[in-house]
C-alpha cells in the first residue's frame, strides 16, 4: 500500500474548518493523513473529530525542537497562524525541503527566502485565501485574457465584503459580525485612503471615509455600497497595472451602513488609542455622552442630534436606537477600555450571529479596457453563502483555495518554485476551476464602459 | 572690581532676543557677561551685536569636550535648545555644579537628575517660558491665594493664544503665523482631547475639535474663541487640583477661525503622515481637488461646497478664497510633500508677518471656587503686544521669565534646590512682580460663578 502523505496544518483557528473538511474528503482517494497542530490540543481535536485519516497534536511553534521535528516529518505544510508567526515555520520548511501554503500577505522576511526556496525547488504559496487570494486569481484570469487578445487595461476596481446572508439579515444595519469584530470597528484607520480615478490621485482621510461610499449592484442580490480601502494601489505591481487610469479597491456593505457608521467615527467611538476613565461602570448612555457637550439640562439624544445635524425623520436614528447606545442601565463592564473596545461591546450585543445565522461573502471586480479603438467593460462577481456557523462563507472562501492549492502542489500539478502569490495562470486556472465545481463561481458580464467621465457615458 | 558673572545661553533661536536684551540691559548693574553659544556663529553674533558685556561663540553641543569646557566656565546656564537636546547640557551642569534654566517641559530624564541636583544645592528651573511658564505662575498665584483664605477650587480653565496684534490684523482669518507655522498646521493631532466639566470626562477626536470651540471675552480686546487642548488634565498633579470638577485648557483664536480651519481638517489637508504623488508640480487647485470626488464636469469649487455643505452666503467661503486654494496657476514647488507641508506653503503666502506687523499673546484663566458656602469666580487675563519683528510678544513672554529667573537664581533670591517648575511662591511672586513692572501684567476681576450648569446661573 502506498504510504499516506502527511499534510501538516499549523493553527486551528476559525478559518481552518472548511480547509480540513476538504482535505479529509479527499484523504482516502489521495492517500492523505492530515495532522492539525495547535498550542491547544482541544482546538485541534475539535477540528479533526474522529476521522481515521487525521490526527490532532499539540504544537507550540516557539518550541523549536518539536516544531522542527513535526515539519521534518510532514510532506507539505500549511500555516494558518497569524502572519507574524509564519517565518520560523517557513525557515524550517526551507531546511527540510517542504513546500508551504499560507493565506497571509507576503512579508519582506518571507520574500527574502525566495532564492533558497527556488534552489530547493519548493513552492511557497502565499495570499491564497479570500482577500488576498480569490481576488488575485479571479482578477488575474480576466486581466490576462484581456491582454492576450490585445486589449489595454484602463480601469480596475475590486470590492469585497463579509456580510450576513439575506435569510439571516434581521437588523437595520443589514450587518452582523462574521469575522473578527475588532477589525470591523477599527477598519479604515491610519493614513488616508488613496486611489486613482481617470489618472488623478485622490485621498480621503479616515474621518470622511464613510461619507465617500459608492453604490454597487450585483445581479440577484441588489444594491450594495463600498467604501475605499486604504491600499487601492497595493497590487499595481503584482498585476502590472502601471498605466491604468483608474485603480480602486473597496469594502462592501449594505446600503446605508456607512452613513450610520459615520456617526461613531464622528463621535470618536472607533478610536483605539486611549483608555477612557471609569469605563467599567459606564453605562451605554454615559459612553455616548462622553463624546458630547456638557449640558445637564439637555438630553443625550438631543445633544447628539444637534451635534451631528441628524434630522428628526432620518432612518439613521433608528439604527442608533436599535443598538441601545442611549441605554442608561446597560453597563460596559470592561476595565480600562478604549472607545473602540467599548463600542465593540455595544455592537456585539446586537451583531453577533445567532445559532442558525449564515454569513455571506460578496466580491465584485470591474475591468475597463480598450480593444480595437473601443472602450469596453467587464464586471465579474461572486456571492458565497455559508453552510452553517462552522463552515461559514468566510471559512470556505479562505480555506478552500488553501486546501486546493496544497493538494495541487503535493501532486506536482503546481510546480513553479519560489515564494509567490497566485497570480500566474498555472496556479489560478486549476484552482478557480475547482472552486467553481464546489460552488465558488464568478459570474461575468459585459457592460458599457463607464469610467468616471459622464460625457463618455452620455456620448 | 568685582569679577563679571558669566551667563551662558545655549541656542540662538527666535525666542532668545528678548531674553538677551533683558540680560544685557542688566549687565552693567549686575556685572554680567553674556555668552551666546550656537552652532551658527552668525546667529549668535546677530543676537549679541557689539555689546561690550556679551560675546558670541560657536557651540556644537555634540562636541562633548567644548560643551563641557564652556559649561564649566559659566556661572549659570540657560538652554534654549529644542527640549530633546537639554539632557547632555543638564548632566554637565550637575557635574560642574551650575544651575540651569529652560523653557521646556521637564522630561523624565531631566526629572531623574533631581536627587543629584538637590545634593549639589543647584536650581534646575524648567517650564519657565510662556506656556508652559507664565501660565504656571499666574495660575498658581491665584490658586494659592484662594486656598490660603480657605476657598475650595471647583473649576480651573486656562487659555493661551499667539495671534496677530489688532493693528496688524488685515485678513479674514484674523490670524498670521507668529511662531512655527508647522505647529499651527498640525495642532491638535493625535489622540482625542480630554477634559473634565462638572466632574464628567469629555473626549473630542481631532476631526471634531474645530467644531467644539467656545467663546471667550477679554476686556478691551473683544471676543475670542478657544479650542480644547489635548492635555487639559496635564497639570492636575502639579497644581494639586484632584478634586476640581472642571479642568479645561484651550488654545485661543479670533472668532470664526476654527470653523473655517475645520474645512482643511475635513478635507484631510492637515495630515502629515503620507506623501502626495507629484506634489512638486501640483497647483493649489490640484491640491484642493485631490481631496474631492472625481467629477470632471463640475468645478472644484462646487465639489467642495457640496461635499462640506457650505452655503452660498457663508463667510467661511471668502476665507478659503482669500488663501487662493482654487488658484490653478500657483505651483507648490515642494517635492514629496505631505498634505500638511503643502497646506503650510499655501498659508505662508498669506499669513507671514509683514515687516511692520506685530504679534500678540493672549492668556486667560478662570478660577471657580467655593468660599464660605458661596460659589465665586475669578478671571485673570493678560494681553501682550510685540514691539517689532525681533522683540515679538512671543519672544518677550518666553524669554523674559527665563531671563528674570536666571538672574534671581544667580543672585540667590531663588534658592530652593532641585529639578522644578515655577509653581512655588518663592519663584512666582518675584518673577510675576518684575514681569508686571516691565509690562506683562494680569488683570483680575470677580465674575458670577458660571460653571456649566445653567440652572445655577439662572438661580
Amino acid at each position: 500500500m502506498k504510504q499516506r502523505r502527511k499534510v501538516l496544518i499549523i493553527g486551528a483557528g476559525r478559518s481552518t474548518s472548511a480547509l480540513i473538511k476538504y482535505l479529509l474528503s479527499k484523504s482516502e482517494d489521495e492517500k492523505l493523513h492530515i495532522i492539525v497542530g495547535d498550542k491547544s490540543l482541544e482546538a485541534a481535536e475539535k477540528l479533526v473529530g474522529k476521522h481515521p485519516n487525521a490526527s490532532a497534536i499539540v504544537l507550540d511553534i516557539f518550541d523549536e525542537k518539536i516544531r522542527r521535528k513535526t515539519i521534518e516529518n510532514a510532506d507539505i505544510v500549511i500555516s494558518m497562524l497569524p502572519a507574524r508567526f509564519h517565518l520560523s515555520v517557513a525557515k524550517d520548511c526551507v531546511t527540510y525541503g517542504k513546500s508551504l501554503v499560507t493565506a497571509s500577505y507576503i512579508s519582506d522576511e518571507m520574500m527574502a527566502l525566495d532564492e533558497a526556496v527556488r534552489k530547493k525547488g519548493l513552492v511557497f504559496m502565499n495570499e491564497i485565501g479570500l482577500d488576498p487570494g480569490i481576488d488575485h486569481m479571479s482578477a488575474m484570469q480576466i486581466i490576462d485574457r484581456i491582454r492576450k487578445k490585445g486589449g489595454k487595461l484602463l480601469l480596475f476596481e475590486s470590492f469585497t465584503g463579509g456580510l450576513v446572508a439575506p435569510e439571516s439579515d434581521d437588523n437595520l444595519w443589514n450587518y452582523k459580525f462574521t469575522w473578527n469584530p475588532r477589525n470591523v470597528v477599527v477598519a479604515g484607520q491610519g493614513s488616508a485612503a488613496k486611489f486613482i480615478q481617470e489618472g488623478r490621485y485622490k485621498y480621503i482621510p479616515y474621518h470622511r471615509l464613510f461619507r465617500r461610499s459608492e453604490i454597487l449592484h450585483i445581479d440577484g442580490y441588489g444594491k450594495f455600497e463600498a467604501i475605499p480601502n486604504r491600499d487601492s494601489l497595493k497590487y499595481r505591481d503584482a498585476y502590472k497595472l502601471h498605466d491604468v487610469l483608474t485603480l480602486y479597491r473597496g469594502t462592501i456593505r449594505r446600503v446605508g451602513y456607512s452613513r450610520a457608521w459615520n456617526v461613531f467615527v464622528q463621535l470618536g467611538m472607533t478610536d483605539d488609542t486611549y483608555i477612557m476613565e471609569h469605563s467599567e461602570n459606564m453605562s451605554y448612555r454615559d459612553f455616548t455622552n462622553s463624546f458630547l457637550q456638557y449640558r445637564p439640562n439637555d438630553s443625550v439624544e438631543l445633544k447628539l442630534r444637534s451635534y451631528l445635524k441628524i434630522d428628526q425623520d432620518d432612518i439613521l436614528w433608528e439604527k442608533l436606537e436599535e443598538l441601545d447606545i442611549f441605554n442608561p442601565n446597560k453597563k460596559m463592564g470592561i476595565k480600562n477600555g478604549t472607545p473602540a473596545q467599548l463600542l465593540q461591546k455595544i455592537l456585539m450585543d446586537k451583531w453577533t450571529l445567532k445559532k442558525d445565522d449564515k454569513d455571506m461573502i460578496v466580491m465584485l471586480h470591474k475591468f475597463g479596457y480598450e480593444y480595437k479603438g473601443e472602450n469596453k467593460q467587464i464586471e465579474s462577481s461572486t456571492v458565497v453563502i455559508g453552510d452553517d456557523q462552522i463552515c461559514t462563507a468566510m471559512a470556505k472562501t479562505v480555506g478552500l483555495p488553501v486546501a486546493i492549492a496544497t493538494l495541487k502542489i503535493l501532486n506536482a500539478s503546481i510546480t513553479k518554485p519560489g515564494v509567490q502569490i497566485p497570480t500566474s495562470e498555472e496556479v489560478y486556472e486549476p484552482i478557480l476551476k475547482e472552486l467553481a465545481e464546489i460552488g465558488i463561481r464568478f459570474t461575468e458580464k459585459e457592460v458599457p464602459y463607464l469610467g468616471y467621465n459622464p460625457e463618455v457615458v452620455n456620448g
